[in-house]
This record gives C-alpha cells, structure tokens and sequence, in this order.
C-alpha cells in the first residue's frame, strides 16, 4: 500500500500545481464586441486579394535564392510600410541556392514520345537513359532488393488521395521527399513520380527531396497526372526506355531575409501575437495559393488591427518567412536566433495552406487557456468556423517554435482543391476566390487581435522551461 | 403581264424538273430494324474507345511530317486490317514539314518573369525584345494605322467564348490565323496571343497561321489564359518588354499518307458513304479528342457495320486524313485526286470535334433526300440526338469535298469543353469518357449504314454538273 499513498501523495501536488479555474485565461467582453465589428470590416475589405494581386502580378514566381526573392524581400517591407505597421525588420536567412535552368524527358523507342516533367527541388542535373521500374509506392520502392535498381530509373507511380484537411499530402510525401534517396541506395541512376498532387492537367508538381548521408544524389523528377497514367499505360505492353535530362542543382550561397512587420503593443508590447506566411514560392507558377495568400491573409488582418482605434494589448507580429519551401530554412533561423524569447511568442498561427475558406479552429493551449480558445471559436463562428479541439497542427513554418515550446493555433483552410495547384505551373491568381480571402482575413484578424487581449497567456515557453 | 406570265412559264418548267414525291430517296423498313440492332451493339461495343486508347498510348503526339507521323500510318494500316476492313489502302499527302524545337518568352525588367507560350504552327524562329502593344481583338488590330507597330511586339488580348456548338472558334480564329500577318504588315517584329481556348490551366493553343504573299514572317505565339491575364496587369502598370524566342520553323517537304479502308457494298460497290476523321495532331498533347477520337469512332463504326450478316449496298469508305492541322492538306489533294468521282461519294460525316456526345444532326442534301435524312434521325433519336435542319457543316476535312459538290451530313458533338483541350499539351486520353465514345460510335453506324441501304441519292456531285 505505500506505493499507492506515495501515488496518491505525487498526484495531488501535481493537482495543485496546476492552475486554478479562478486563473483561466480569458478575453474581456468588450474585446469581444470589439472583434465582431472587426470580423464585418475585415468581411467588406479588399486589402487581402489586393497583396496577393500584388505579389503574384509584380514579383511573379520567387524561387528562394532567385533574383525575384530579393525583389519580394524589398516588395514586403514596402507593404508593411504602406499599411501602417509601426515596425518593420528583416533579419538574414542563409541557405545553398538550388537553381533549375532546362529540364526534359523522354520515352525512347518504338513510343517514342515526350513527357511532362519537372526536377524536384534539390536534385542535381544529369541526363540518364534507363529501363523503368515501376513501384506502386513508397513502400514497395523501400522493399526492392539492395542492388535491383542497378543502372535503372525507379518509377513510383502513387495515387495521392483529394482531402479536405490535406491528409493525403502525409502519406504521398516521402514519395518525394525520400523516394529519390532510396532509389539511389539500390542502385538506381534516375527517379521518375507520379506528381504529389490531384490535378488532371498537364502541370507536374516540384518540391524538396533530399538525399541520405553517403547517398549518391541522381536526377529525379515528377510527372504530370496524364504522363505517369501514360507511362503505366506504356509498362503494360512491356519494357520502356527513358531519357531524363535535367540541367539544375545547387549553385553556392545566398542570404534571404525574414520579413516582420509589427503592430506594437499598448501594455504587453514585448508579448506577440504571430501571424506567420512565407514570402518565397517554388518557380513553376506565380505561387498565388502557396503562399501568396498567406502574405495577404495575415498582412491584411494585422494592418486591420492597426486601423482599430486603440492599439491591441499586446503586440501583433506578422512574419513573412524566407524559404519555406526548401526546408523552413527562413522559420528554423528565425527560432535559433530567437531562442531566448520563445515565451514571448503568445501563441502562432500560419496561413499557409492555400486560398479556401476555413471551415475548423483548434489550438494546443493548456487547459488553463481553452475556455479562451473556446471564446475566439465562438467570435469565428459567424465565418462559418467550426471549434475542432484535437484537430489541425501548426502550419509548417512554426513547427521549429512549437517544437521550441510555443503555442500554435490551427486556422484549417478547406484544401479540397489545394492539392490541383500546390507546386506547380496552375498555382496562379485566377485560382484565388476575393472573397474566400475576406473570410481568411476575418478569421485571421479576429484570431490575433483577441489573443492579444486575452488576460493571462496561452502556455508558450521555451521548452527547457516547460512544465510539459 | 407579259413579264409575269413569262416568269409564270418559267415557274412552272423548274417545278417539273424536280423530282416527284414517288422519287423520293427512301430508307427500307428491314434497314431501319438492322439500324436498331446495330445502334444497340455499337452502345454495348468497346472498339472505339479502344483504338483511342491504343492510337493516343502508343503513338501518342503525331505531328504532320515528324517521325510520329509515319508510324501513326503504320498504325492505321493495320487497325483497319484487323478490324475486318475489306480493302485497306494509301493515298500520299505532301506538305512542307514545320517542327517545333524550342519556345521560351519572358517579360524582362522591374517585373522580370517567364510565360507560358507556344508558338504558332507556321511561325518562323527568331528571337525578338520589345515592347507590347496590346489589342483587345482582331478588329483593333486591324485598325492600327500602317507603320504605327514598327519595333514592337503585337499582343492581342480576345477571350474566346465558350459554346456547345463550338461558334466562339469563328470569332476566334481569325486572331490566331491571319492576327501574325496583320501585325507584321503594320511594322511588328513579333506577335503574341491570348490563346483561342477556354482553360484555365496554364496550358497554351497551338495552331496554324498563315503570312499573306509579300509580308515578312515574324515569330508567333499564344499564351495560357493566365498568361494572358498576368501581361494585361502588368500592362495595366506601364510599359512592358518582352523576350520572345522560338526555334521553330519550316524545314524541307515531306509525303505522308491518306490512310483509306473500305467495307465494300455488295449491290453498289462503287457508290461510298464518308466516314471521316484525322490522323495527324498537334504535338503539344497525344491529341486524344483532335482527333484520336474521330479515328476510334469512325473506324470502330465502319468495323461494327462490316460485322453484320450481310454487307451494306454501298461501300462504307472510312478515310484517316493525313495533316488537317497544318490546313486539310490531306483533304485538298484527296478531292484533287477523286475529282472525276465526286458523284460517287454519296453522303459524307467527319468525326472531328471532340469525344463529347452527339447531340445534333443535319445534312445539306436536297429536298428529295430530306424524308431520308429524317429517317435517319428517328433512328439517332434513342441516342439522346435530335433532328435539327438548317443547323451546323461539313466536318473540316470535308470543306474541300463539299466545295467541290459532295453531299455532308453533321453529327453535332457537345463542344462546351473542347476549347479546354484543343491544340494544348492537355488533350490527353483521360479527358475522353469511354460511354460517350460509344454513343458517337453507334451514331456514325447507324447514319453511314442507313445512307449506304437508301434508295435514292442524297445530292453529290461534281459542282460543275449540279444542279444548283
């Protein structure tokens, strides 16, 4: 029995550690009526499809590394500028310049006939001709025999799935990001996907792939939807040769920057709210969706914060990352260097998944802060935002903070058709809805500006520091 | 009243020489049974989907004059042998051959960025910079005073509009056809284009364009529609210059092959009901609806008709024209070379508007084959298609023969979507739907089976004997 009363005697001081009721987090009332004529501005606004127009139209695709990303650096500061922020910094992001100059493909022979292709970010050139294999998926492609791939190019042909929260995405990725990496481990010369995306037209998808320590890189690259259906088609009636000529790869050093505009707190302005988005697209569209809307979404929702009568409790920091999409290079910076303050980041969240409306909110706030969390859910209802506790994560470019001890939000865009448009050339204005962006900037600005009202905080802490 | 009775007299003699309701061309009753056996076996009957399937995959693009294009021969040769055809046979087509080698074009300065462009079939290569001088259509174009394009590069804007029957191409083409000419003959060194297409991909119309005798050739291209999009923002924000450069161009002659099988008619051997379609396509996509599918219809509707007890009275002659693309040049020197036979080509029906359902049906003959014509179209009506006299043309490959006297029927497809695909890298196999394939199967059985059994002609004739 002294093992069950040293129990019981360990849970009731963990009980009392635990915050009282009385010390809930929680939002004022007038914060609340304040946020509902914030969310019908914020509906009746064209500032978010405005940046996004901008963007997209001025700088076009920005490649991170690429001359077009110094130009959305300069683009950026000059925006938050305009809006009224009453801070705006950079801070230097380092990373290898991955450059893609001409790529192409081939089937060779009796079909003789080109394929729509694109390398994925972080392959090197080269121009291979080889025997296909083809694998249905990621884990047939890992269960091929050491050496079976010698002197060929692995073909994985997966069928990634159309969701609404983007789920298909977790189970199609490392198709890409780590298929290229074990095709080379059993020998082979050259990686051929089907595209991680749903789209059926004629526009394959790019994005990173990385190889494994004492990997050989290879040249690797997606197809369209219609071209992986082709060559399956093709495989049917026997062995196919292909020509995979890619002229791309890294090509030394460069320094980007993190964009941060700040609307500055009247009582807690060392405590921030953060609104993050990435300022960097691939180069195959105009990165409209990804992540364009993001860049517009929250810069809109914090310069309409700033247009409020009173500048909001705590400060409202809108980050527009550097290099999101060749590894959160901009969000991992930025989290090293700020290490020391990551209780200071209240709590985080990240458009970062397209232009569709947002349909679910949830955050991972302690106990102590959900009956707030319920609060925001109950300000975003009239968006048509549903409260859906244990869903979502935070977007990709807080993941390095919230591994890092910080709170995340999760604002879930609907991402039905994300997937046609995400990293590749269809990835344009004319996907973007204005008034899908509205309800984002609604939901975004009512999010940050309750937030930074909250009395009492939402558990962020650097984690050596973290009670869990 | 000596004119009136004169013209009275006159009356009278052209009323005789019509032919009396009892000369009427007729359709038997044990026809039009066979008909419905036959429509209801075509609906239940693969073959047609089949050969597009087989045409798309193993040949896929067969650009006039490139090696494709002589395998494609091959290829129908052999079909129409294994399909039970009774005689199968070639016709030489010789054109100059155009090939695409590479295209590039991007807006340069402040907003540098690629776009996404084809150049035009018929395009001379080259590489120009300069500025746009934007049209919003072929009018405005044509309204430039002379010499006021000197150094520049023409863009002309028009949005084509989307309609079943395929109208919007008319307003269309002249944009993309006689626009380059135009452009050049007021000074221009280039020529770019909103493509003539309905898509919203970022996919961009190819097509033919043709110089006027005495006006320089200047490179030529079409954009995506969000191509076009982009370059009128950005015009909207000042000048802009663009680099446009085509490797492309005519390059030596080349002889390709009209590829002809024939059921042969058992009473009326020498009299020919047309089926028609082309063999050659563009070589952006596997030309899968233009006109792989007028190849599978056509085909798989003649072999339907050559698997029934007894052969047809006619013949059922089933022609794969070689390079309609370039300017029905497969077309031209087939009538050129049957001239002496107009007569014998009773009736004629082209497949060559897409894999969308049959919705309509007509035919120019006289009157005193229109009760057939109706006939006909009570045997159609069971597949969803109606009667509709007065109403849409000879299928392109069958201007030069109706020109030249020869009677067309039309078997209308559904044309809302076919803009989306036609001469872009996009019309691939998996936009074709395998039922609506055996719908236009059974319709073609059913028209060239009823033509090939009626009693009576329907009009053809050398125009230099008709009668009108």
């Amino acid at each position: 029995m002294e093992s069950r009363m040293r129990l019981a005697l360990l849970l009731s001081a963990c009980l009392l550690a635990l915050p009282a009721s009385a010390s809930e987090t929680r939002i004022p009332a007038e914060a609340l009526a304040a946020a509902g004529e914030l969310r019908e501005r914020a509906l009746a606004d064209t500032t978010g499809h405005a940046l996004v127009e901008s963007l997209t139209t001025e700088i076009g695709p920005r490649l991170a590394g690429s001359e077009a990303d110094a130009r959305a650096v300069e683009w950026a500061k000059a925006r938050f500028a305009e809006l009224g922020y009453d801070r705006v910094w950079t801070e230097p992001v380092t990373f290898p310049k991955w450059e893609r100059r001409s790529e192409s493909a081939r089937v060779l022979g009796a079909h003789a006939q080109p394929l729509v292709i694109t390398a994925l970010g972080g392959s090197p050139g080269g121009t291979v001709e080889a025997e296909i294999v083809r694998f249905s998926d990621y884990a047939a492609l890992e269960a091929a025999p050491a050496g079976s791939l010698v002197g060929k190019i692995a073909f994985v042909d997966y069928r990634m799935a159309r969701t609404r929260d983007g789920s298909g995405y977790d189970a199609a990725g490392p198709v890409r990001s780590r298929g290229p990496s074990v095709a080379s481990s059993k020998g082979a010369i050259g990686y051929l996907m089907r595209s991680v995306g749903t789209s059926p037209h004629r526009v394959a998808n790019t994005g990173m792939t990385r190889f494994a320590e004492g990997v050989a890189p290879i040249p690797a690259a997606a197809m369209s939807l219609p071209d992986a259906d082709q060559l399956g088609r093709l495989l049917q009636r026997g062995p196919v040769q292909v020509r995979l000529a890619l002229d791309v790869g890294f090509n030394g050093e460069y320094t980007s920057q993190n964009v941060i505009g700040e609307i500055t707190g009247s009582e807690l302005p060392d405590e921030y709210v953060v609104l993050a988005n990435h300022l960097d697209s691939w180069d195959l569209g105009t990165g409209a969706i990804d992540d364009a809307s993001g860049v517009g979404i929250t810069l809109a929702a914090g310069h309409l914060i700033g247009q409020m009568p009173q500048r909001p409790k705590r400060s409202i920091r809108v980050i527009a990352f550097a290099n999101e999409e060749q590894g959160l290079i901009g969000a991992r910076q930025y989290v090293e260097r700020h290490a020391a303050d990551i209780g200071k980041h209240v709590i985080a969240a990240e458009s970062d998944f397209g232009a569709g409306r947002i349909y679910g909110f949830s955050s991972n706030a302690p106990e102590y802060a959900q009956a707030a969390v319920r609060q925001v859910a109950e300000a975003l209802a009239p968006l048509g935002i549903e409260h859906l506790p244990g869903q979502g994560g935070p977007g990709p470019d807080l993941i390095p903070l919230a591994q890092a001890g910080g709170t995340w939000a999760w604002l879930g865009q609907d991402g039905t058709h994300y997937f046609d448009l995400h990293h590749n050339a269809d990835d344009t204005l004319d996907k973007v809805d204005p008034d899908d962006i509205a309800q984002n900037v609604a939901a975004y600005a009512v999010f940050a500006y309750l937030t930074a009202q909250a009395e009492g905080g939402f558990g962020s802490a650097a984690k050596d520091h973290a009670s869990d």
